[in-house]
């Protein structure tokens, strides 16, 4: 079947023909409730709840779904079916799961996450208890114990390379919007507001800054330690009490672990820019995330399997463990502080800043994501351990 | 066309079948003088000569040629023809031109190189001028231009990431026989020479080494930074003259650029430590290798249009080369120590050792190697010029 983008009517006459799915939400098609939700920058996503069950479709679309003159090709919706394959054992129950992907329409059907809310919205909303981040840390500790060269034979890193690193149109996403346009002026980057402009241009002449930007672009290019998600902000994280759920793959590829970690929480830190008051809670959040992910990192080595500590004591390969944890936290200290830079300034913002009551507080939220940001990036390999970070942070 | 292992007879039937080829050796068949001259551990090699040309043959077995209970997938030839496809204009004048690959036959018909000798041979022999490893250093930084981060967009190397990740089977010899096996008991190693027992004991139980060895272990399977030949030793340099050309890249992958430099100077130092007379000679060729490879590898960093580098001016890239070509340095020397010693205690050794005119001598030159090879990989953090790695190599 070739290609077309779904409405609701042309998605109903396609799950028609999917006899498990009929299972899943009732033999009536007329009785199958269909709506749009699409939210993200990309895709087209709607849930269809029916009188047995419901389903969450979510299909590419050919270009930026907020952004039709920017073309997109299809393949994403691919790369996330085969990250949520590669994963699902892993990482359970913290992801919901894929039901079937169609290659053809480039379309996923997963479990829908219903009334789950965004971790972003319930943030903002202050409708989230503390704690959840242990989830997250357990989350990519299981990810990475699952496809990494220092727990797995070398060649299920090797695969996973040769099946994630066609992923270049997402990639060439980061690349672009992360890792380097906040730090020139170009014309993605939307208008600054006055109040930011002198710090935008001094960013964007900061020749310090950029050898410390180039090293980051070099490791999240060059150092391929593990399967990422790719994408990891409070929006791709939806949660009801305590049950977690990390969405929105498409971005997956073998990356350095640091990545997947500094942008979340690269993700908190602009909500405790935004929200001040809260400053505590989200450090708190920061220090249960990294306790839980180096937690379960290091109960999952004890299976280790890896070509990397063969020759290794238990022992040795502890202090092996211990040197990789800390280059993990530097890393995930400079790409949390491009993630503070680019969320602030460049093409995709966070809607945490529309807590602010007044441009002036907004402004100032800004800036200080942006010192922050700057002092993460330039410090982040003086880091040895999670006080350190933390200091840089409350700075 | 199933596949079938070639002889002089099939293989002459298989020519007849290619006009191509045909048309390069002359017409008549019956002319055609076909010589099995199959020499390394793993597959067929055949010339073929004509009256109008002369053509190379080579074909995978699907076990190591010189071990046939060792099982191996034939797809090695597929990744040897992606390489020579892959580097070919990079790397030219430096490697035989392909003429054809069959995929079916997993058979790699190439320009023969006659009168060429190995460069092994060659040192054995006595019969090769001083200066030949400017050409090995030029290609490096060829093939690394063409491929790496730093100097091209990141989806060049993206897509050869994906071409070569599947290499496993040529991947997983390396990571044995190179990165494993002689530093524990392990029944591929030959028996130890009794000379030599205390000395390998010694290095199975050497828990600090094991530390170093697992540092490298990770860099060469996280570390992806350029398209590698993967087998870079003295056995895989044809020359003639001035005419200097690298074969067999049938162990390609992306990798630390380091470990093509280390495998290619650690043979230098084998040759070394079996003609310890010529031992000025080599330095030599080490440094003249090096300045090469480094030269080469500015001039064309200046044509560059890698994103890892894009913010940077021209003085500021120069400063991220010149941290980039010692990180290069320290894995050359890491990677050339463990060369240095699974080649003398490992599965695949190397012919210099049979220049040594005692057995007293030979081993003595053993424990040379095995020396210096544990020094670089115990220091090789440490070091930051050739002059550093030089010494360590002389002491």
């Amino acid at each position: 079947m070739p290609y077309y983008a779904l409405t609701p009517t042309t998605l109903r006459d396609w799950l028609k023909t999917q006899e498990n799915m009929t299972q899943l939400l009732g033999p009536t098609s007329e009785d199958w409730h269909i709506q749009e939700v699409s939210d993200g920058n990309l895709n087209l996503v709607f849930i269809v709840s029916g009188p047995s069950g419901s389903l969450c479709c979510k299909q590419s679309l050919p270009h930026v779904r907020v952004a039709p003159d920017w073309p997109m090709p299809l393949e994403r919706a691919l790369f996330e079916s085969r990250y949520m394959q590669h994963t699902a054992s892993a990482v359970s129950p913290y992801a919901p799961q894929l039901y079937t992907y169609d290659p053809e329409m480039y379309l996923l059907v997963m479990e829908a996450l219903i009334p789950h809310q965004v971790l972003r919205t319930a943030l903002i909303n202050d409708s989230v208890s503390t704690g959840f981040s242990a989830s997250i840390g357990e989350y990519i500790a299981r990810a990475t114990h699952a496809s990494s060269w220092l727990t797995q034979p070398f060649e299920t890193g090797a695969h996973l390379l040769e099946a994630f690193s066609g992923n270049t149109s997402l990639t060439r996403i980061t690349v672009d919007l992360i890792l380097t346009d906040p730090f020139h002026p170009c014309p993605r980057n939307p208008p600054a507001e006055p109040a930011l402009e002198p710090t935008i241009q001094a960013l964007q002449q900061d020749t310090a800054l950029h050898q410390a930007i180039s090293t980051l672009q070099m490791r999240f290019l060059t150092e391929r330690q593990a399967l990422l998600h790719g994408d990891l902000h409070t929006g791709s994280i939806m949660l009801h009490g305590n049950d977690i759920r990390v969405i929105d793959g498409e971005f997956a590829l073998m990356g350095p672990i640091g990545f997947d970690c500094g942008l979340y929480i690269g993700n908190l830190i602009l909500h405790a820019c935004a929200a001040p008051h809260k400053i505590d809670i989200l450090i708190s959040e920061i220090e249960t995330f990294w306790r839980s992910f180096c937690q379960e990192l290091t109960l999952l080595f004890q299976q280790r399997k890896g070509d990397a500590a063969s020759l290794l004591s238990d022992n040795a390969a502890q202090s092996l463990l211990h040197e990789t944890l800390i280059s993990i936290l530097r890393d995930t200290c400079g790409f949390c502080g491009l993630e503070l830079i680019r969320r602030t300034i460049g093409f995709a913002q966070v809607a945490d800043y529309n807590i602010c009551a007044t441009p002036e507080i907004r402004s100032a939220a800004r800036l200080k994501a942006l010192h922050t940001g700057r002092t993460l990036i330039m410090k982040h390999r003086d880091i040895n351990s999670l006080d350190d970070a933390l200091s840089l942070i409350r700075s």
